[in-house]
């Protein structure tokens, strides 16, 4: 078994020990925040981290009504010209706490006197070293080039600070469910056989809308980097307004769809798309969390999904083309 | 020739008449931001428009030392949970005015309070009417489905509203090059040719970083609207960290380069692509503008090219498969 699918099955337990163990810095970010109320959130992140900052846009936003704003790290790096960010709470996403431009931008919303947070998988990192506050994803070791559980475990870490700023008694026992939704997941690995034949490429189209777009985004970044499908995620609003013209006869699109508000969006469009004979596929939520949630349950099952593929195109998902661990863009 | 190739060609002349006429609408926009300075800037688009809202990051990040979050629409719509807004300024952009989810995000800041603009090219649109403060693009009718010169407005419209907060003598000379720039663009039609055959599809990679990280998306999206190719655009950084384990002998990747800041991590990238035999294409400014301006020259270069893309492959770049012009995503 290769170590990424090593490492998509530890997702139960990881989850089990995040929630067991993040209550008190959960608990520290959530008073800091309800202390002295920031004007918003600005996430500074790179790859799957970034998708996890997308997911925060949603869930800070509909849960705590925040306002959040994704870093531009060139901004703090190569042009030298960091926006303000005076009242904000800053937050680095990095599994490893080594990525240069993560840490600079939290580094300097410190110097500009932020509140500033680290959600990271190395609590010894530079990352953990530069912000007040550290969330660690509590993972363990993440050998396999692409992320599985340091993703789902930032989404995880994403929802506690939220609960913790807005506690909610329903979103509790919602959070307690995930390492059931997580195995739940797991077990229908055999389900998606049957999409892997239509994504041996060279080309997908990966769709969702609202706290699901950012699965969307993961899946399509999973295919890619273990699969070497060219992917491309839209948000469904985005791809009706335009690039819908690229659908024809064969093309795959995958629909990542996890209930909800958003459902009946998802559902005209799949209508709208067989009519093209296009090669409709269908990644939905069965895992009995509410929306919110969907993104743990089914970026676990786009993980599944991208190791199939990568297995059938006769690719060592653990050793992707021209890729190193730890990327350091500056 | 179809419309698209003639609006194309009509950039030099909107760029002139906004530069002309605008004075007004951003000297009002202006002196309401140094009034009363926002905490950041918040800005809603669709398609082409979300480009656009994309360049104003790093444009305002440089120039105005401010925050820019790009609006999540659903959360003001499906989810009916929109993030505080006071104290931010907030852009709704829309070439027709009548994008609904646009619309719902600038209503909801003026609800609470917030500073709203429209930029638009309708000046007696739903947008326009419900923003506070409008700056018109002026550039006459679009008729062909996809964008090109409501796009290049977008753009300078936000430059200008930028020079009106924090004006620089030497920007106001670059910004009086910018229809020389377009000019100089369009001359250089033949020069595109050599590009054609590896981007006849069906997949092709955009790469930029900073400001043209913005081009970069927006010519993936004129390539796939018009061209019917899945393009795909990454920050260079991004690329780097994962994806382009896709790269292999073949693959067409376009690297949108204005110099600048930026040019050595370009330059750094090129030569690492070349030796894996992909097909390292480039797109260079020699217009001769900053680099903060040539996402304007540059977006008219990639409307070209999508341009004759789509007539190499025999589709009427005027009416692509499936879109129509105005899409009322709700």
């Amino acid at each position: 078994m290769s170590r990424f699918r090593a490492e998509i099955g530890e997702q139960v337990h990881v989850a089990e020990r995040l929630l067991e163990r993040s209550a008190a810095s959960a608990k520290a970010i959530g008073d800091r925040i309800r202390a002295v109320p920031p004007r918003g959130f600005v996430i500074a992140a790179r790859g799957s981290s970034d998708n996890a900052a997308l997911y925060a846009k949603y869930l800070f936003g509909v849960r705590n009504r925040a306002l959040v704003a994704l870093a531009a790290p060139s901004l703090f790096t190569h042009y030298a010209q960091p926006p303000r960010l005076d009242g904000q709470c800053v937050i680095g996403i990095s599994q490893s706490g080594e990525s240069p431009d993560v840490i600079a931008v939290v580094e300097e919303a410190r110097r500009q006197g932020s509140m500033t947070v680290a959600i990271t998988n190395n609590p010894a990192s530079r990352l953990a070293r530069a912000a007040e506050l550290v969330m660690p994803m509590d993972a363990g070791p993440e050998l396999s080039v692409p992320a599985s559980k340091t993703y789902t475990a930032s989404l995880l870490a994403l929802a506690l600070i939220s609960q913790s700023v807005n506690p909610e008694r329903s979103f509790a026992a919602a959070l307690a469910n995930v390492p059931q939704a997580i195995s739940r997941a797991l077990e229908r690995e055999e389900e998606l056989t049957p999409l892997v034949p239509p994504l041996m490429g060279p080309r997908a189209v990966v769709l969702g809308r609202g706290f699901n777009f950012s699965t969307a985004e993961e899946i399509a970044l999973k295919l890619s980097e273990t699969s070497y499908v060219l992917a491309r995620a839209w948000s469904v609003a985005d791809f009706e307004h335009g690039p819908i013209a690229i659908v024809e006869a064969g093309l795959p699109v995958l629909i990542v769809d996890g209930g909800g508000r958003v459902a009946s969006d998802l559902e005209s469009l799949r209508v709208r798309l067989e009519a093209t004979g296009c090669h409709v596929l269908r990644l939905s939520d069965a895992s009995g969390v509410p929306e919110v949630l969907t993104p743990i349950p089914l970026a676990v099952l786009g993980q599944l999904l991208a190791h199939q593929v990568a297995v059938a195109r006769g690719i060592d998902p653990d050793r992707p083309r021209t890729i190193q661990k730890v990327t350091r863009t500056w």
